[in-house]
């Protein structure tokens, strides 16, 4: 099992990537390595060209990853970058976000779990309900067309796992999409769901993480 | 223009509705009172039964709003209890969640300009992208069918603006529906959509009260 944990964002709504911010002494994205290495083998970080530059001048710039690579154009690109530096021999490749500093070992594990469930199955991913009410809109967006039944619809969180071989054949038209899975389904390989976690937050914004600052304290 | 300020929710995931927290110390509640008030010629603030009762007992029990009435079994049956209690000469009703207390003034309206748009315009809400990605699931959730285009969707907030008659006549039928809007689509009248704001957040959760304090904070 390896592991890619992506944080090729480059912040720039609010200048700077959240992702590299200290959430109790640790920066965000070394949480998020660590949360990975509840499960693999080993774990391949995407950083931003700058930041990937920065990991050369000693284990600080790795934030406790085995191998660091440059980012790509879209999120999808800087997964194909990660995924071309783990081992041809690894069986599973979990990908992760690197804002996502709270993802907990037993959520890692479950979607391996789900994962490993069954010979066809090709990725397992985690989701929570969706609690927005949701509208369809006209194309510029300032007239309803529809309000959408959520009954079956979910919110999509990573960790992601997958058979390394569906993955990689995933990857390999270059498709571009917000999650991984997306690509696996274009395959017509089945993917699982398990419960995520409410606490399973990405970190965009200076208030999100004031507000994972208030969950840890409220847990110790 | 009268506003309905719907606090029916018990806060069953956390013991108690989080509506009625401080916030900077004044109750949430107050804020989004405060918040339809900039707008509003009048406020009917909707209560758990039991916080309807506090109210007679003074001014504090009825957090700024002009009558209070008791919640009803549903979001919508609450909106009813309210819209029972706007005066008949009203001619826009505005609802807004109590768990709201950071609509700006001008985010109210903006949302009664799009409803005072056009004679055909029976409703105005305000919305954000949807930045989750999302699936499709089997009806038990373990399983994916597909992902979403969120493309033409977006997310709901409040307030949503409606022309008073419309909104009688959609709740006429004792629906129900996670927003007033929905009710209003069903009579096939125009309901438009205009931009939301981030920092329009929905309080559910302790930490979603630290969010805010940290966004009041980082804005003084």
């Amino acid at each position: 099992v390896w592991a890619v944990v992506v944080a090729g964002g480059r912040g720039a709504r609010y200048g700077r990537p959240k992702q590299f911010d200290l959430l109790a002494g640790r920066p965000v994205v070394e949480w998020a390595v660590a949360g990975a290495r509840t499960v693999a083998d080993g774990v391949v970080l995407v950083l931003p060209p700058d930041r990937a530059g920065m990991a050369a001048e000693g284990p600080a710039g790795r934030y406790g990853a085995d191998a660091v690579v440059d980012g790509g154009v879209s999120r999808s690109a800087s997964v194909r970058h990660g995924l071309a530096a783990v081992p041809g021999d690894a069986g599973v490749v979990v990908v992760h976000d690197a804002a996502r500093p709270f993802a907990s070992e037993e959520l890692f594990r479950s979607v391996l779990e789900a994962l490993l469930d069954g010979a066809a199955v090709g990725g397992a991913i985690c989701a929570v309900p969706v609690t927005d009410t949701l509208k369809r809109v006209v194309p510029d967006g300032t007239r309803v067309t529809g309000t959408v039944d959520r009954t079956c619809l979910v919110a999509v969180q990573t960790p992601q796992a997958f058979r390394a071989d569906v993955l990689r054949r995933a990857h390999a038209s270059a498709g571009d999409a917000t999650d991984d899975a997306a690509l696996v389904e274009a395959l017509g390989a089945e993917v699982r769901v398990v419960p995520g976690e409410a606490r399973n937050v990405k970190v965009t914004t200076p208030a999100d993480l004031a507000y994972l600052e208030h969950l840890l304290a409220s847990e110790r």
